[in-house]
């Protein structure tokens, strides 16, 4: 097989301005005051293009994280690198005018946004793009951000994810609202558009009622790139049914395996293919010349990190837990279930059993990367981790997240990078020019233009 | 006085694709596939900075416009050259990074959106256009709109108005969330930012519960320019309370002047100064060499406007009623007071008997500019027009539309702004770099450090 039809990992950004790690804007070549500074996340995504990189992703929450404790008096959340950043959606399109090749995702949330807004505004970072945009669909995790819409408790599970699901199918049926070729423009006659090309979606439903059409036309990819990260049933299935990418958190090779296995034997009842879903676990990478630089870098970063600030945010990973009350050197204690994280919470428990961590240790372990994987060595160790990983079927590639900006990105840019390639698994020039097609993803059809190419134009919903 | 500090025009764009006039995409040199091309939005505003102009502004609907006529089963609406275009609130960011000087206003409605993501969203524009950003608050006229989010019937004016003005404080709260010092950085300590310069806004309204604080920096405009166009009772007040530009539709100077007085007179009772409010009708220049060749390019224009478009886009003006059933070349007929669109009905309503015109002649003066002024002349004409309303107290400056783009504004920028240069009536070079440094509007204070500087920093609102 020539290497340029291999099969490679995809690769994504997690770009957490001032960085993943929570004490990593202490660190003398951090840049913290970049989390208002556009030039700083751009720095950090014509770095991950320079790296072939398949996407930049960004996460995101409408509060100021651990708000809900600071309200109640909790101290030491002025430690925290995560008060304040620029808006990830309206991050996307500056970033996509100044890029070329790597995609675009945001997070927003299905919990307190319309989807009408959410259909138009991804479908015109898609037009911006190119090609390149993508949605990461999740549900409001974080009690912090209720208060700021006007609900004074939080929303149950199941009712997250059954407006969840709704809102994608809301958001999926106004990006069909116009055929690819419904424009004219046809000057001589005054024709516009094709009215048999725009469709009304009329949808009511339990949560939304609306009747469209969007007032976009139908984008490069069709349809945008859908990411998600839950891995609750709901979460899975949910995945299975809508999402292109997999962003998750997985301890083992196995249990990612087991995970990836999962979520592809669900495809096939959506009339998808196993490759129609792209797994990528989160991966810290903490790269050094040697291994022993890297062990330098890796004992650098714990200094940086009081008890006190890996304790409290713990408590905020477990579920809302005031951690501070128990034994640091102690075990941690049995956890009431949680609403607001569930999977996260049950990765955690079982990551101090597995270890037989006290409280400080694991809390020093998720202050590196939320309990995502972390790994530090020389460039030849983290990619043999990859490859590892890559090739027992674990994943389909990673998202990446770095302790800070911008030294630890460059970093794995310029000595991991030209390892995986070395190796044939990974890229040396982007495959196309949008994000599904650098993906390896298809473009899904309008389900108004396939009716009428099966031959049943006149049955569907219109009323047009 | 040095010309420098001579007070001049202030000069928006209403970029409005692919033109406002009704059948201009229709002209051999418009370009109609420039709806969702991100290029034809950009060279407009790039034409506009070359111009010097003040700002670019977006208007905003979230639906295709008619589609409620559309879904009733009204033709013609192909005709129209309104159907799609691109998020402006998405645009925004990516015209930022591209553009030095000229300011940047989208239109985002206060009915079917959340004051936090609103606030979140224009702060973090101004961070990435380092205080070019401007927010056009409107509430929500066009029926099309209720059907895509939920609502079978459309919010009563009053209920619109009384959520704007709650919606307004909300925002403002949050965008004085953190003081302009209040990022410490202190990598030593581990101090991220001062808890004593973040505030919670804890607003528990009528139509909003938001605690806040917001997870954007204070910005580098302190608050994004606030731009308003309604011109009711209630808008006026609106205006007066929280606007910094007006933009309205004026049939005279006179009318005009009295518009801006009334505004003006209503500064003082919120502690505004006159100057604090700039008031900007609109205004369509159709600019030739010569008069005859203006006059030329009308009746092109002209020739393209179908009878069945200009009525019913009248219609839809006069408050969404169906014009076509009645004599074209006969009166208006009487109509029931719109709740969409009042203010625009009255001037309508009033322009047709003013000069005495027929359905028809009414329908193909709208159809140019909605009703705004249209000049036609030579480059000397147009500018003695404006020169008559600004010398005459009538308005700050003129929201400049075109008929289509690019050469009718190419037109107005080769020709119409250097005349109004050499009269010392418009800027040679960009004053500052910030919109309010080019409008000449004060930097507004954050409530907190204000209060702190005046002795009473125990006093304010804040459980932090």
């Amino acid at each position: 097989m020539p290497a340029s039809s291999q099969r490679h990992m995809n690769i994504g950004l997690f770009l957490y301005v001032p960085g993943n790690h929570h004490g990593g804007w202490r660190h003398p070549a951090a840049e913290p005051e970049g989390d208002s500074d556009f030039a700083h996340y751009l720095r950090q995504v014509q770095t991950a293009e320079r790296g072939k990189f398949d996407t930049v992703f960004f996460q995101d929450t409408s509060a100021v994280i651990g708000s809900e404790a600071i309200a109640r008096g909790d101290k030491g959340w002025d430690h925290h690198g995560r008060a304040v950043h620029l808006d990830p959606v309206s991050l996307l399109p500056a970033l996509a005018v100044l890029t070329r090749n790597i995609g675009l995702i945001s997070t927003a949330t299905t919990t307190y946004n319309e989807p009408f807004h959410i259909a138009r505004r991804f479908a015109t970072i898609d037009h911006i793009s190119k090609g390149r945009a993508g949605w990461n669909l999740v549900t409001s995790q974080v009690e912090d951000e209720a208060r700021n819409f006007g609900a004074s408790e939080h929303m149950r599970h199941g009712d997250r994810y059954a407006r969840a699901s709704e809102f994608y199918d809301v958001v999926a049926g106004l990006w069909d609202s116009w055929e690819e070729d419904a424009f004219l423009h046809d000057k001589a006659n005054g024709r516009y558009y094709d009215p048999d090309k725009l469709h009304f979606l009329e949808h009511k439903g339990e949560h939304f009622w609306v009747r469209g059409p969007l007032n976009v036309a139908r984008t490069p990819q069709g349809r945008p790139v859908v990411a998600q990260a839950g891995s609750s049933e709901a979460g899975r299935e949910m995945a299975a049914r809508s999402a292109d990418l997999v962003f998750t958190a997985q301890p083992t090779p196995e249990e990612a395996r087991a995970f990836r296995e999962d979520l592809r034997a669900r495809l096939p009842k959506y009339g998808r293919r196993p490759g129609d879903l792209k797994v990528l676990p989160g991966l810290m990478p903490i790269v050094g010349r040697t291994d022993a630089e890297a062990e330098e870098k890796m004992e650098a970063l714990r200094s940086l990190l009081p008890d006190n600030v890996v304790v409290s945010a713990l408590g905020r990973h477990t579920g809302g837990v005031d951690l501070t009350q128990y034994p640091l050197d102690g075990p941690l204690p049995p956890l009431k279930p949680s609403n607001s994280a569930k999977a996260r919470q049950e990765l955690l428990v079982d990551l101090a059993a597995r270890n037989n961590f006290t409280i400080r240790q694991l809390a020093h372990y998720v202050a590196f990367a939320g309990g995502h994987l972390v790994v530090h060595g020389s460039a030849e160790r983290v990619a043999d981790l990859m490859q590892h990983w890559f090739e027992a079927g674990a994943c389909d590639g990673f998202n990446l997240m770095f302790p800070f900006f911008p030294a630890p990105l460059d970093d794995f840019v310029d000595l991991v990078v030209p390892e995986l390639q070395r190796r044939g698994l990974f890229r040396t020039e982007y495959e196309g020019t949008t994000l599904r097609q650098n993906l390896g993803l298809p473009v899904p059809d309008n389900r108004y233009t396939a009716a009428r190419k099966a031959g049943h134009g006149a049955n569907h919903k219109d009323i047009a």
